[in-house]
């Protein structure tokens, strides 16, 4: 089969062996995947992952235990032993001995097939497209911040949430937390991207202007950073209230120079985030409580895979998919 | 009345003023005051303050509301404003316009007179001695630790805590935390300093040592860093479970270069924590819960405030209290 593959130097599309199903597994055909900014720190050294990048997808069960044989599904990224003490306590995507799709250990899902254990797949709904579909990873990731914060029924719309960063990740951040009851305000660097968000309610500012005003405002509950890169903790952290909360949303490899001090004097609670639970992003995209559609930037053949992460790459880009069925 | 004065660039003793009593407030001749590391990082310029140093005493009310003239104090240090949103929510030591006792333009307790609003004071029980008294402020700041993680019954005794740092906040903290039913692990430099906590059923271990070995062991549940180093957040980091909880106790001035990439994966909280509750401290420091009198290093004249400041700088040593009753 065609894989895109990093192999600790560069990406290319090459020949590998398709991937069998073992006991417990299933092998998909992918249909679409899509590149993640963590896909991008791989393929610059992060996780010093080698082997077929990519880790949203969906696909249809090739083969595997029959009941799942032909359906159409989507796959959660953690592999977990089952066995152990965070497995026990329901934390198998912390699991210390768990291999990752596309980042530690195992093969991706930028390829024709990819191979996951049954554990990890869920079957898509009818009402849910394959180009919806293929977003479920990257907003299970930003429902985990949901799930995280543990916002009550008397916090509805009373709690103030900023999300910093209007890629692809800030943008299902901000609708996971309008849906679960927050205010948000949404800042990024690009107006076209920030109005997807204009539908659903959410204000949205361009940063140059929002960064001269706000210092008036009160300051927010709940900060996220999802800018993707190192700037955006100090920012997000002058944005939190006394004892409010600023998630961790972004993936930056390497140590980067960060000022503790209004941590420490706030009494900020930082929250570290990264993969989530699928079932309530599988439910939002089949209710149609959020936009994905807006989000796709580009469709290009598995072929044209390292093009796809260059374009990725670019500031502004959203989301960019992998068609895995042309060949 | 002598003082000792930070102008910006230099600590000297000085005469000043007596300050007044205010309505509200109280002017309180200092018996001794405690040298804690923010007063080093303060004259080395954090916080930008010029003044009268020191924010730990314990002294007898010379002038104020007459229900309090005569008693032995120990005082808080953030002066609220009482009015505002933080202080209604009961978060004054978040108040956005308080001043901050030898931190934030208010002068400190390096004196033989400092002025504190009477809603600031505690009343010292006879059955703590001065010696004992001027740990308070610090000992509130451990305690602050245990009101944020709020530890449940249910935990007493199976909640892992490691303390990074045998300076004097480092020993509070594990005591505190010891009472407050975690199984502590304190880790340090100086076997005399930890050996302060071997009468409390803590585990100490020296850092050279423990760092060969604790790879072998689970990680903690919780870690404070109170090394009042950058480089302690690392090996916190490292050493903490997935989804558990970073305690960042030191005030460390200016940008350090930090991995974020192991809060994010392991989904740290990571809590910012200063100032804590008086009550408790002065409960502990009643009960015999807490050992304090084996951290003190030496005591010192007032008009010696500046060698007192070099000697506190000195690596292990513990607290050094100027005695402000002698001039």
């Amino acid at each position: 089969m065609r894989a895109v593959v990093f192999d600790g130097q560069q990406v290319s599309v090459e020949d590998r062996p398709e991937p069998r199903a073992k006991t417990g597994a299933a092998t998909i055909r992918v249909t679409l995947a899509g590149v993640c900014n963590t896909d991008l720190e791989i393929a610059r050294g992060y996780m010093d992952f080698r082997g077929v990048l990519g880790h949203e997808f969906t696909g249809v069960v090739a083969d595997g235990p029959s009941a799942w044989r032909g359906r159409r599904v989507v796959g959660e990224i953690n592999f977990a032993c089952g066995a152990c003490a965070s497995c026990h306590r329901g934390l198998g995507r912390h699991c210390p001995t768990r291999r990752v799709m596309g980042i530690l250990d195992a093969d991706g899902a930028f390829a024709e097939y990819v191979s996951a254990p049954v554990a990890n797949l869920h079957a898509v709904p009818d009402t849910v497209s394959d180009e919806d579909a293929v977003f479920c990873e990257p907003l299970a990731a930003a429902f985990e911040i949901v799930e995280q914060l543990a916002l009550t029924p008397s916090a509805w719309r009373t709690q103030r949430a900023l999300v910093l960063g209007d890629g692809k990740l800030g943008l299902l951040v901000a609708q996971a937390l309008q849906i679960a009851g927050a205010r948000v305000v949404a800042v990024g660097r690009h107006r076209e991207n920030l109005d997807v968000l204009g539908t659903r309610g959410i204000e949205t500012h361009l940063e140059a202007e929002w960064a001269g005003s706000h210092a008036r405002e009160p300051r927010f509950d709940v900060t996220v950073d999802a800018t993707g890169s190192a700037r955006g903790f100090a920012v997000a952290a002058a944005a939190t209230r006394p004892r409010g909360t600023l998630v961790m949303k972004s993936t930056v490899a390497g140590a980067h120079k960060i000022d503790f001090a209004p941590v420490v004097i706030d009494e900020l609670t930082v929250l570290g985030s990264r993969c989530g639970p699928f079932a309530p992003a599988l439910r939002a995209l089949s209710e149609g409580a959020v936009d994905v559609a807006p989000l796709i930037a580009r469709r290009t053949p598995l072929e044209r895979g390292p093009d796809a992460l260059r374009e990725a790459a670019r500031p502004g880009v959203l989301k960019v998919l992998l068609d895995c069925t042309g060949s």
